[in-house]
């Protein structure tokens, strides 16, 4: 999925979040502000937002001399997730259809996310974990089911720390399934790397490893030859967040996205407004703005 | 009031507005925004939001070659605002104090601001009607209505388009002040001009003029020789909008400011949360921040 003029705007916010969380003095982030700007001035707008991206957090990373400058935001919100999680078992496991609560809630911790927006709070969480067991979920929840009991093996592309909890709880729903949790190969804005995914505790549950790349999404050719053997041999993929839509969308693998739709962007290219929970795979624009299935 | 960080996404949002708004090609689009981008890379940090919006703006417009990039959703904003007007003046005189009702229904119309957000949609202005009449509004109400009521001349600063017409309610509640209600020189986002003026009937009401100037604001040292005059001369000043705010809080004279907060630099400088209501004068960090009165 191609950039369009509206991710530029959201590149500058990420780049001012960046500078800000790694620089105290002004004249110092104004002096990066520029250089960042002048870099993003010549940004290629025919790439994928997650393309742009990588490049953009590569030259953060390497004008702020920070590896990680999320790590603090990143860990904060593991630590929320992690107090989050045992309320939102048991209400998972006392629903009707467990596996349609766990993907909604696992939508649900898609909000963490910092390359959407500069702050996720406490009580946007709270009011979001509430309001999730209502939430109708766009697409097709019975594919994902029938996929899910028939698969032998299962790839999960994470997205971001602090959600990666949720996905755990997903997870834990494929009992039948050898599944594969991957994350993010190198830190790039809060999305979940090695760390996160050993927060979460996903080694009990899963096979976890990283994709060997710094995007925030999946640019398969950036991937290691490891995660592409995977990707190629899963029975099913199930892929988290606008970052992975955005980069496997248009490829020629069936892949079940689960995501919010949050920005005009991704309204445009799905017909989901934003805020909506998406659960969908072969994703068509045409199909997904015409046939829509409440689930 | 300087800029920061938070502001410059926002500018390069208004830059994306406004070339898709004037050029429908994608590779013009492209091209523009790679221009308007080097451009906002130099951009001095020092200044006041409206005073490099100005500048922004007017670079906008000659690249763009129009001379009015929001005249298209101007319109639109004063023809919903003029349907809405005869139900909202029936409420005003109906409440128990039509006064401060009428402030709160000028302080809605301030969502209607293209510098702060991309879109701004019916469903979203009916849903701010319909919560108007409970919205606290945090200030000190009693000194605009002490004011207002002593007062044999009124300067009244509008904001935007469309909201307009909610100002006009409230100056029809100043009938014992001569008003003189003051617009922009030329067209700057989608603030209001002399023709946006005249389709409210403001002419009906008060001495209509414009400031000389195309800040998205009231930059003084900007503005004509004759409204200088009226600013220095008028018994109150009534300033609408984040823009007249950011340019006019740090003067010399008392003005009565009214609007929405509506982004994290506003919330920085008078600690008001998004969404708030505001009608202060004499406006200092400190005081908002510690002894908020909720009318």
């Amino acid at each position: 999925m191609k950039m369009c003029l509206d991710c530029v705007p959201c590149f500058v916010r990420q780049a001012a979040d960046a500078v800000r969380l790694s620089v105290s003095s002004e004249e110092e982030q104004d002096r990066l502000m520029h250089n960042v700007l002048q870099w993003i001035g010549d940004i290629d707008l025919s790439q994928t937002p997650p393309a742009a991206a990588q490049m953009l957090h590569r030259r953060l990373r390497a004008l702020l001399a920070v590896e990680d400058p999320y790590r603090i935001s990143k860990d904060r919100h593991n630590a929320l997730a992690s107090r989050l999680m045992p309320s939102i078992r048991r209400r998972i496991a006392a629903a009707v259809d467990p596996l349609t609560m766990a993907v909604r809630y696992a939508i649900t911790g898609n909000i963490i996310d910092l390359g959407a927006k500069n702050n996720v709070g406490l009580g946007e969480v709270y009011a979001e974990l509430q309001s999730a067991p209502m939430q109708p979920v766009f697409g097709d929840l019975e594919a994902l089911r029938k996929a899910a009991g028939l698969a032998r093996t299962i790839l999960y592309l994470a997205d971001n720390a602090g959600e990666i909890f949720f996905d755990r709880l997903l997870i834990e729903q494929f009992s039948g399934a050898r599944v594969t949790l991957v994350v993010r190969g190198a830190p790039v804005i809060n999305d979940a790397t090695l760390p996160d995914a050993r927060a979460a505790g996903m080694e009990d549950i899963a096979d976890v490893m990283d994709n060997g790349s710094d995007a925030p999404g999946t640019l398969l050719s950036d991937c290691s030859p490891e995660f592409r053997r995977r990707f190629d041999e899963a029975d099913m993929i199930i892929a988290k967040g606008q970052g992975n839509f955005e980069s496997l969308s248009e490829g020629q693998r069936d892949v079940f996205f689960l995501f919010r739709a949050k920005c005009p962007v991704i309204s445009l290219h799905t017909g989901f407004a934003a805020g909506t929970y998406v659960a969908a795979n072969r994703f068509e624009r045409q199909k997904t703005a015409g046939e829509r299935n409440d689930s």
